[in-house]
């Protein structure tokens, strides 16, 4: 896609976007506020602009005169992009100008970090754990009757020098028929030994040639969703992915109540078959969707949480969530694939990513191993933010983690107006410094309904950034708007008016809703200070953030350093790697160098409890603050915060 | 059991007995004709002999008049030795005395050779593959909340320097609840690694102290009966064993039979539900009868012959019966026994014992294992006895090993009143070289109704070394006596005439049944010496024979060497191991040596296929005689032959 250059008057600040990018979220891009209540819906009418120079697309409705239209009037929110532009946006009086370049930074979001097959490869680290061999044996004669087995791992030890091969009982069983069905024309498929130095396994062997279909599957437990991809062993390609909810769903909302259910009768028992329908389903969709036989697939990879994975595996999970929190196992040996109910060959070996403790699992060992963190020489950070907060400091050689209390905020729970991140939600924001009146930007652009997460740390910044609320987080009841309003002694501020709402009521973000977000975000923070200061470091030795999980996705980095979630450190230096739990399943069916690692990594991460880390309550007060008590950790907010005479 | 000396007069023989022998029997021990057509049933009344000296229990019947009785007449088979004895045996005349050290040679079976626990402890290689140890380990606290399968890792390895332990998915299934259930208090079972250099496993973990109750279980498939045994871990000790019919007899009473059957519909499915069934019934027959608990069993050793073992683990055979007599496998790996249907906990492996070809299987693999074989410094004659019989040929260093299509005859197969070694089977026999007649001696001492394999051999030994036929098998019809005739010109001698026959017709041995005989045992003499000489020894190189498989039990070796079905060697270096199948399942439940070195031994072992093998059809040509063509090799016999002028 083309890039087209849009610069917005008066604040003559300049933008790229891509052809077809909606001029509203463009301006919020580049840091420009235009009044919008609706959320881009298209009904409010206030995000009138004069496209001064080009063509938009739309922008056109009953909001708008025919005057207005004829004078080169567009709302904002209806205007597609599809060439250079200079747009004017109106402004009430000449002192506003002075005030434009106080308007909220633009909006940066994590660099998206994605698996590089070509590096990979030229790394020589493209080894997929499965390889598929063609051999044309010699048929047996009466002076040469060696045992059929036999036959294929002398002629694999002589013409392809893989010695020590092992096998199992289902290869014995299968060779016999398989062999003469083509007249010992057969295709193998040795799996590699996971730790170094043990036997490879013929584990399965097929009539004629196969060695192009070669299949694995990743796969990601969350708590609410699973994720499944389909790879191609051979290209290293995704050749399908689907997610579906975690059938669990409907015995628990999250992991403390499924492991409540658990415990009751059989609630273990049907726990685990609701997770294995659930990614029989997925394993069903993504071999439709790619047009391959189940029966081709030859390795399947899972991460999952702790709880998650016990539940995989039918392992009692009671302890979990009983003091002192101890897993039944946090190695998981290779397992059978079908012993477990997955719809797979019986000779795919299931390989589960190893956890580090209760509330340290594998999904999160797997973001740090797919994510290339593990084989790092800076020091990083790695988050991981759901319910749980997860995080992991440390490099290659040693790497300190723990798990966060930070409650749903980020989830959307505990906010009044809190949702998922789907259609309706508020998840990008700007307010007028003159006006104070909102710019709502939705998830599909339609009217409000609530705020996601990444919304609701834009809207608290933008708001802290603006003299809105101060560092306790609440209102300055003094502003000239009407937006902010009490409710027996609760302060809020009124995102969108019923009328311009996708609900019959007023959305509003109330100082509770703000209270819950710092204790959140002060319990992630505080969490890593812990971790650094257990290691004898500090915030300014961080060199690298990497960032995983749906949340990481579309939170703006600034806006998350404004209120204290992230240490202010160059936006460059932050990467996001999506579902790092994905990323790790999907990176181990395709580099056996990563199963081998996976054991020694586990090793070196050493687990903090930080409800039993003297320092962390001591961390978590001072944290409870935007940015945080002492501010001085965030030198460039500082000096913003000083400029607008802001600081206390 | 004391020991009583016997003599029997006018022959001047002593013979040692046991307490409570039976006179007749003792008789033949002692090379003592006397004659007995009824088998011992006490019937024919023909044993009457004389007590000159001590007293017998019995002996005494409605055959015998009051006067015999008060002149010290018994009959000798019914009498019972309780002392020391003088007994004088009627001769009708003086020329009889003369003949009657001509008789034949006294019985002698092979030395049984039985595993001898103690030496086994004392050489160090009473080393049971699974091992118990209890632990009191240390609860989790918040201080120390590692996992549980780690807490039981770490305290192996700190406390009882065990490394690099594997585990299961059963056991993290396991080990939460059973932790918790006394204090962590627990019992954990070690499998050691089957293969040397590879690592512990972890199998099981039990609440409290349990490691008095560690047993295993052994297991002999054989084609007609299978046989298990109860091992204590702990004494090595046999606490209880059982045999039964393998239930696949009602699908074939043979092994190829059962391969035909296995190839129609689910028949390979059928056989092998019926096997692991008959394996059920004797676990819980043996558990039972020692009164342990079935879940106490930690391992199972099992051995069979090539069919049997793909029929147990239900792998096609039918290759093995088509040329050029292709198995599926020779190497099993350890299996899970209840995977495989068998009635024993998750954690069990089932060690299946590897075989070298389609017709020489793990059974015989167990005797060369069991029996000490492979690590025997003397070139040793290995022969295992059923329909076929397998030989092996060798010592440490190598082996040479064969099927011979040997026939059924040695299991009564193909012979006119042949019968398996049962109630009334005629299984000894001697002949009086003056009248002819003969002394039956039956199992259970009944009215005779067939003859048994080692009856057979007994019978047409003494009949050849007494000039009764010739070295072709055929009666010599000049001899005075009307128990040789004919019947459409084929020769026959009566055993028992009808009247003192359990059956309703004389029983005889015809000159086609002693061609069936030598047919088979010529078919085994030439096997193993074609092996000899396909390595360049001979017969006088053999420095040990070991006799495996029920036939070997009673076998008269004196008797065998007459017939040439084994080579002329000191009866003293002739050893009987019983069911070497059994042995060797057995001895790999009580030394891992012996799991650690099987594959080696099995890689040492040289599969002949006798029928490809050229000088297989000259060597067997000569063995169609009395005993050989070649008279050379049977030195003892040829004088003896000669001092009788019945040399040709």
């Amino acid at each position: 896609m083309s890039e087209r250059e849009i610069t917005f008057l008066p604040h003559n600040k300049k933008i790229n976007v891509k052809d077809g990018e909606i001029l509203l979220r463009a301006a919020l891009e580049a840091g420009v506020h235009i009044n919008a209540s609706c959320g881009g819906a298209g009904i409010c009418g206030k995000c009138r602009v004069m496209i001064e120079d080009g063509q938009v697309e739309g922008g056109i409705n009953e909001r708008l005169s025919q005057e207005d239209i004829d004078h080169g009037y567009r709302l904002a929110c209806q205007s597609k992009v599809i060439g250079d532009l200079v747009v004017r946006v109106p402004v009430e009086s000449e002192i506003d100008t002075g005030l434009l370049n106080k308007a909220a930074t633009p909006r940066k979001t994590a660099r998206i970090k994605e698996m590089n097959l070509d590096m990979l490869k030229e790394q020589g680290l493209f080894i997929p754990p499965i390889e598929k061999i063609y051999l044309e044996l010699p048929p047996p004669t009466n002076e040469d009757h060696l045992p059929d087995v036999t036959r294929l791992v002398n002629y694999l030890k002589i013409k392809h020098n893989k010695h020590g091969l092992m096998f199992d009982l289902p290869l014995i069983r299968k060779i016999p028929d398989i062999l003469r069905k083509n007249d010992f024309k057969v295709t193998v498929s040795l799996a590699k030994p996971v730790h170094e130095g043990r036997q490879t396994h013929i584990i399965n062997v097929e009539s004629g040639n196969t060695v192009d279909h070669n299949y694995a599957i990743a796969m990601d437990i969350g708590t609410t969703t699973v994720y499944g991809q389909l790879l191609d062993l051979i290209t290293g390609e995704v050749l399908a992915q689907n997610g579906q909810y975690n059938g669990q769903i409907s015995y628990g909302e999250d992991v403390i109540t499924r492991l409540m259910y658990a415990e009751q009768g059989d609630g273990l028992e049907t726990l685990h078959q609701v997770i294995i329908k659930t990614i029989n389903t997925i394993i069903d969709k993504i071999c439709h969707r790619a047009k391959i036989n189940c029966e081709e697939i030859n390795a399947i990879s899972i991460a999952g949480n702790t709880t998650m994975t016990q539940l995989l595996l039918k392992v009692n999970p009671r302890y979990i969530r009983r003091s002192p929190y101890v897993p039944a196992a946090t190695l998981y040996p290779p397992i059978n694939a079908a012993s477990l109910g997955m719809n797979l060959e019986e000779h795919v070996t299931a390989l589960v990513y190893p956890a580090i403790s209760s509330y340290v699992g594998g999904d999160i060992v797997a973001g740090v191993m797919g994510s290339g963190f593990y084989r790092s020489e800076e020091l990083t950070l790695f988050i991981d933010i759901g319910t749980n907060a997860e995080i992991v400091i440390g490099n290659k050689d040693w790497m300190a983690c723990a798990a966060c209390s930070a409650g749903p905020a980020f989830e959307g729970g505990g906010i009044e107006f809190g949702m998922r991140a789907a259609k309706g939600a508020i998840e990008d924001f700007s307010i007028d410094p003159i006006s104070w009146e909102p710019m709502n930007m939705t998830i599909g652009n339609v009217l409000p309904i609530g705020i996601s997460g990444s919304g609701l740390i834009s809207i608290i910044a933008t708001l802290f950034e603006m003299g809105v609320i101060d560092s306790q987080g609440k209102y300055n009841r003094n502003l000239a708007t009407d937006r902010i309003r009490e409710q027996n002694g609760i302060g809020e501020y009124v995102l969108a008016y019923k009328d311009l709402a996708g609900i019959d009521r007023d959305i509003v973000l109330t100082e509770i809703d703000i209270d819950n977000l710092i204790r959140a975000k002060g319990a992630i923070y505080s969490g890593f200070m812990t971790l650094l200061s257990e290691v004898g470091l500090g915030i300014g030795d961080l060199e690298k953030i990497i960032l995983s999980g749906g949340f990481g996705s579309y939170v703006d980095l600034e806006k998350a350093m404004i209120i204290g979630l992230l240490p202010e450190i160059d936006p460059e230096k932050v990467t996001f790697v999506g579902n790092g739990s994905l990323m790790g399943a999907k990176m181990s069916s395709l580099t056996n160098r990563l199963r081998q690692d996976v054991v020694d990594v586990t090793r070196k991460m050493t687990n903090f409890e930080l409800s039993e880390t003297q320092s962390y309550m001591d961390h978590y007060v001072a944290a409870l603050f935007l940015p945080h008590t002492d501010v001085n950790q965030f030198p460039k907010l500082k000096e913003r915060l000083k400029s607008r005479n802001l600081l206390q």
